[in-house]
């Protein structure tokens, strides 16, 4: 398994740097006969690009995929499906300042500690430019799973302490920073703008749900479903935890309210509560898949930070450049991909171990 | 990969049923030439094993192991370490009567609709008995990371919401619960001892800190320091969530507060604070690794609740025999066992990566 | 992935060492609701066990197994089932004498360069003795395949250049060569017998015919029906070579010999030949998969030989003990048990990729 | 793991088809720090593009190479190295004759069978031009390992019956047949030229041998170096068998003739025969390493066969179109990158395990 390889039936690997000739992301494991096109790929990367709006960064990519294998009159062959996005905007000179500054809060010293010799354009691999391969995979499950019923959708839940109290799936992709609640998400853009001008940045909470997920999905006892979010999830970047259904707010229940009773509606198990977020044991119960991530406030900010140099001098750092103040809008359909690449695996696994 | 194996150069696999004749676990990729011994490994089991305190289960298992292979002349010798417990105290009576019941926040449901067939005795793979084993390959990873100067401890941070404010691991061992705090450690067990005495559960939070990891630990982009610890941990049983560092507090601070300022001591890069929890861009930065788990509520209570059973048809449970009221203090040395074989996998690995 | 692990979706793990304790595997991936008992796995480990007949090593082991987990009233669960043979005939003292040396042809002197720390007893973790784990194992796959209609047959084509030219499986438990041919059978134990005598030994190749097997096993372009047979085959102790279907004789033909034709009987695609072995592209075609092994002469010999010692001196040794003139007859079962290994992991990838 | 994805800790995932736009591959787990160029690599695919002379396919193809990410300032910084190649002339009219045709020998009936929607252009994913990615991979690490003292060269041994007697090196590249002994090359080039002059084609045995390599390679027991040479090299097309050191051979040998006798020179432990090729217990031993493996004589012909259509119905073909009469040639260069890829992943694998 590739360092840069996720999931084990359907599998993606990505590569690429921020400002390298190309990123890109190779999909394996994709049934035979599922019609893509580079559109269902590019409704998707549109979501996720910069530019979108003023609380999202500036820089002008179109981000535009090539589909370069696996795919044949329209329809998947069962080979891998190799998808790529030339880097157009790259202003590398933006760059060539902090190039022996490791810059608080990003990868630079560890890259540096780790590989010794490192691109720090940009943030090289570390960017979070690489995400963009994440949301081109997960289209193509999103769009498999959809075929089996199973629908997934983020939002931002949480900017700043202010709070989606509503969850109307139907204004998110309406507002700008992807909230469920437009009167709440006033109040998170003004927070977003108001740290923007400040020089500084905040972070938020960013939930995903998966309706119509079969029970089943999930294999005990090290490849279970909130395994495999979790670490899917983790591994986005600025993200400092992750949880499923009641989460942290589990500790402060009792077990009489935590558990979800059982009761069964036209010969269906339904749950009274959702605690468990959709799953227990590690295996989805036919409810609703939730999860939710702490995004961390985006680390380039224009503030002036104290940080050490490679040659280990103490200096001043301010990030300039193209940055987001909050990463929740642009982290959604990237969780969103991230769910539905576990889903797709366990979905195709569960299958295998039917007998 | 085996479905029950865990890694990817050191791995352990785990079997066994909580009421079947043993559970075990093959440990490999360790190098050869370690010093083990059954008491190393009994030690930490000693810790998990039921029957500790009053705020434990009274399961009067000794949990005393084997070891099969692997060691010869008491060093490791490259070859697969297995180890066995046999289980003694299965009054599979007990369970009996919820043979036909699917008990809530439990896993009988998902495993009944999952594989069909289904080993209902206490609830067969999906017991938290199988965290015994990884308690066991756990040990290894301490005691080779040990040699290294790592050094891996846990502690219940939280109970009911009771929190411990200091941080004195000198005192962890000495208290029930595990707290690092000893005038909280005496209001968490109030609070669990209410709770049993009510038939009901409290959850809480544990915490694990890793210091003396060396910087470089963790691969990009697919098998980060954080994405594993988050897979390792999330799949305990009962835990919802887990953070990393500042965690879901970082959704409330602004970039200019998060990031851990660097500056230079004695010729070695130190960062301010710790909000990164010792890692960035998914790769260890010498500093402490921190990462906390939320523990639900204990889902087996005496407190009666709606169910359904086999047939689908409503009834009431009340989940009788020998139940932890709080899952915290024996969740303690599972995580620490995680913890460190996320980070001996990853130190093995990174050696394999220095070219 | 475990290095001693092998397969995807159904995978399993062995451990123990000739002369330790115990050997164990641990069976993962097994769908739920296959009847397995003892016996049945008793029954293909009494093909592979010592003392079998004047051809094979007198060592006095019942290779009595035990299920310690997975099965749940004579049913799998879908959990692991863990297999364990305790080792009984270990007279250590026997190898005590070839403690510090290195024996031709034997894995003595590259895991001593490779580990350090050596189990030196009957070779440790390098004897065949692991292979009858491999048997228990593959006692499981052939279970589950013979259900689909599969089936698995090996036999020894070839002892000492001397060939059986019948291919009669019927016969092949009745001699104690394992040869399809009777006639041949006598030269070979003859042979054998010779061999033993001059204190030598003898090769020869064993094949393994799968009948029933569909078309369509065996993943492009990495994990190959054929490079998995490969894989599993060539890692059976004292194998030196495989082949699928002509194998080297396809060197000395033509396209238009080699090529089997393609015709249709009662609407079936069908082969005139099957040069293939049963595959293309690395996917099963349908007709029976035909797979060779060269197995070298075995390397404990009673005969004198130059070696060198620990401390690189050279000297002289004399293998004694109990030990199988010609490896043959005991490899048939461990071949046929990867086979069925290799089919059952890739019959179930291929119902994950079906869609 | 993804099914396009070879290897453990240093791991290769290609994609692409042979009339595409392009085929890639990207390579994970390089350490740091190495020069890489684009011309390292174009150097050993131009060894394996058609055109080269007489013997191969005149298919016009530069496979011009690029470097899409993980180099910078032209050394390697430990992020995946992927590359690709534009498909240039892929006359697709060539092959819209036999788009409803099964070619014996082919692939093209198990992909149907397997996938369904199938991309019949000059075999889609199932055509050897795959196998120029492995070659690129390949270059990467047979860089490195000739950094570490491991030279790695193929050649051709035989053909068509006729074998190289002698293994001289340096000729291998002066001769169109790559084999080691002009004097058979001669020979071995008028067979292949007599085959193509009848529409037919011939097969043939290509050897690889590692200098160099350190004692302590390969894993014990499922991640030895003989299976994975096995698996990598029975994987390329057209390979029907693999031997390593006596190969085949060995099953006519006695064990005292078989077996490698040690002596000591200067110190060190060396062998007087090598029939082990090298290894003993799948771990290297130090000397050189040898495998062969046996070429079929190439499916595409342009003699007429009978085959059947999709429709099922019986009928004849002659493959028209530019292949190569036999495929030894080009096979030396992919053979030698499966060697190097192997090696390479188990040398830094023996890294991690050294403790």
């Amino acid at each position: 398994m590739s360092f840069n390889t996720f999931g084990k039936i359907f599998t993606f690997t990505t590569f690429g740097e921020s400002h390298g000739p190309a990123i890109g992301v190779v999909v394996d494991g994709c049934p035979a006969g599922l019609a893509i096109s580079e559109s269902d790929i590019q409704k998707e990367l549109d979501r996720r690009r910069p530019g979108q709006s003023e609380v999202t960064s500036p820089r002008g990519e179109a981000d535009k995929v090539q589909i370069l294998s696996g795919i044949f009159e329209g329809k998947t062959t069962g080979s891998p499906v190799a998808m790529l996005i030339f880097n157009e905007d790259v202003r590398s000179k933006d760059y060539s300042k902090i190039k022996d500054l490791f810059r608080p809060g990003h990868a630079d010293y560890t890259y540096s500690e780790k590989f010794g010799h490192r691109d720090y354009r940009g943030g090289g691999r570390s960017s979070a430019r690489e995400t963009a391969m994440r949301v081109a995979a997960g289209a193509i499950a999103k769009k498999y799973l959809a075929q089996k019923g199973i629908s997934i959708n983020g939002f931002t839940r949480e900017i700043a302490g202010i709070r989606a109290e509503k969850t109307d799936l139907s204004v998110v992709e309406k507002n700008s920073v992807r909230a469920p609640d437009l009167a709440a998400a006033k109040k998170m853009e003004a927070a977003v703008l108001k740290a923007k001008e400040e020089g500084d940045s905040v972070g938020g909470i960013v939930e995903v749900i998966a309706k119509g997920a079969p029970a089943g999905l999930g294999e005990p006892v090290y490849y279970k479903l909130d395994s495999k979010l979790a670490e899917g999830l983790m591994g986005i970047n600025a993200v400092k935890g992750v949880e499923i259904g009641s989460g942290f707010a589990a500790t402060h229940m009792k077990g009489s309210e935590h558990n979800d009773e059982m009761f069964t509606s036209k010969g269906k198990v339904k749950f009274r509560t959702n605690n468990a977020g959709g799953m227990t044991g590690g295996i989805s119960n036919g409810d609703d898949i939730v999860a939710r991530i702490a995004v961390k406030p985006a680390s380039s900010i224009l503030k002036q930070q104290n940080t050490v140099n490679k040659a280990l001098k103490q200096t001043k750092i301010s990030v300039e450049g193209r940055h987001d103040p909050c990463l929740c809008p642009r982290a959604v359909p990237v969780a969103e991909a991230m769910v539905a690449l576990v889903l797709m695996d366990l979905y195709l696994i569960a299958k295998a171990r039917k007998g």
